[in-house]
């Protein structure tokens, strides 16, 4: 595995995680080229992610037709370390890595059922305001959820 | 090509058509099995569908964010004739078959830029109430619109 | 609910289904109108159709990169009965409708958790041989696996 | 815009592209909260990356069923600059920003038809041997139609 820049020391860095979102690969995220197709990983991202904000109780509050916030993601990425074949079951872990004043930086890691990584991710989510478009802070409560994400570690 | 209970005679179906959207098969859009994923055709169908009804000028009245309604899929098929392969250029057709009330019954029918049907398909779009759900009655304007869109058939 | 052709009775029909696949609608796969975009479905037919394969055993003989067979969608469609939102779990029902030489007739039926249908499909799956493109006929031992699906009901 | 770690100058930067591919956004790309789902950008570089290995000849090579090497993606990410919503016109612009022994690092740029920046990316490709999985140096020959890409600026 080359260098990743997000990730100092591999194994500290895999200890790290604690929540998971498992997914299986459907054979329509295959491609010709007989492995997953590298755009998938990030709707795993996604769906792990959001499954991280509803169990911190905040996806409902931006679901809600009356909130005035969205979260959007102002950059995500994706390192591919093993290829990833149909029918793979794998789980996609989310931790919360740095927290700004109206963003949040996410980690990723996606493994085998046997622990094995086969890729890793890290990505900005920022609060915007529905009208404006512009970036709208945490609210202390906010924080607090996403501070305390280490109680939400069993799955 | 089997029978394909939509379809009466193929050589008349086929010139009945006018108006078509071009598409090019991504690599994404491809599966394992080397060929398009069969349900992406569906994808093609929608955005022929939307660029048949920007034509006539129904789309733009649908996606006003102060629209009262909104165009939903009843119901959808495709019948798959050949197979279709990555990079391969594709029209593809759509046409009123029949309008009803609230609801409208579309035609499709995709081909190679040669004029072989790769595929055909057919499908209800009924207009309802974003509020309510409920089926909305087209205004005559808007009929006027579908029946005449023979108008549009330039591309 | 609208007469829909493949089902004559919704009740018998509804019953006569005994495998389901699980899946949540995942936020990707909702569209600008805030439902599931009309095209996911069929992921989810496949999804649940290959997972019906896979327990009768034949997924696993076609995926083999020796197997000289492939199954192929021939026709498939859709018909949507209530509006199905972000997050929401849903039941993916598969069964045998009609088995024949070479084809297979699958039904298949959406449902909520608690049972209420929100899409209802059917389609034909073809066998296929992967160097000629021709239909290749089921084999008795395959034949036998496909009509004995009553076996597999327990999910 | 916040700091891209990949671009030292943006007026250079953006100077420095001259293939692009255009793209619109399908009604089937949004997502419930209005606009271009996340996840889409990397189908739009993915197939503008395609189409600049076609057009300087490297494409046709990887997907002969005889070729015993592939391209993958080992890392990819994507800035999210402006939202994007239906309908737009976009073109996704691919330049090689460096070349190394079996790899190639690419930049992606997407802008409006009137070249307002909407998002950026890059990534790095390695072409790896099929049997092996293991990465597999460039022929002189690659090499050559990388380096040579400025004369293919002209869309």
């Amino acid at each position: 595995m080359s260098h990743i820049p997000y990730i100092e020391n591999i194994k500290s860095w895999q200890e790290s995680f604690h929540f998971y979102h498992s997914v299986k690969v459907r054979f329509s995220e295959t491609d010709m080229f007989g492995h997953l197709n590298n755009t998938v990983p990030f709707v795993y991202f996604e769906e792990a992610r959001i499954e991280f904000f509803k169990r911190i109780g905040l996806m409902q509050k931006w679901t809600l037709s009356a909130s005035t916030e969205i979260p959007v993601v102002a950059n995500i990425q994706c390192d591919f370390i093993k290829q990833v074949f149909f029918d793979q079951h794998l789980k996609v872990y989310v931790k919360v890595n740095h927290i700004g004043s109206s963003s949040i930086d996410l980690h990723y890691m996606g493994t085998t059922n046997e622990g094995e990584i086969v890729f890793s991710g890290r990505g900005t989510i920022v609060q915007i305001s529905k009208s404006t478009g512009k970036s709208s802070p945490w609210s202390e409560e906010v924080k607090e959820l996403l501070m305390n994400d280490q109680k939400f570690q069993v799955n």
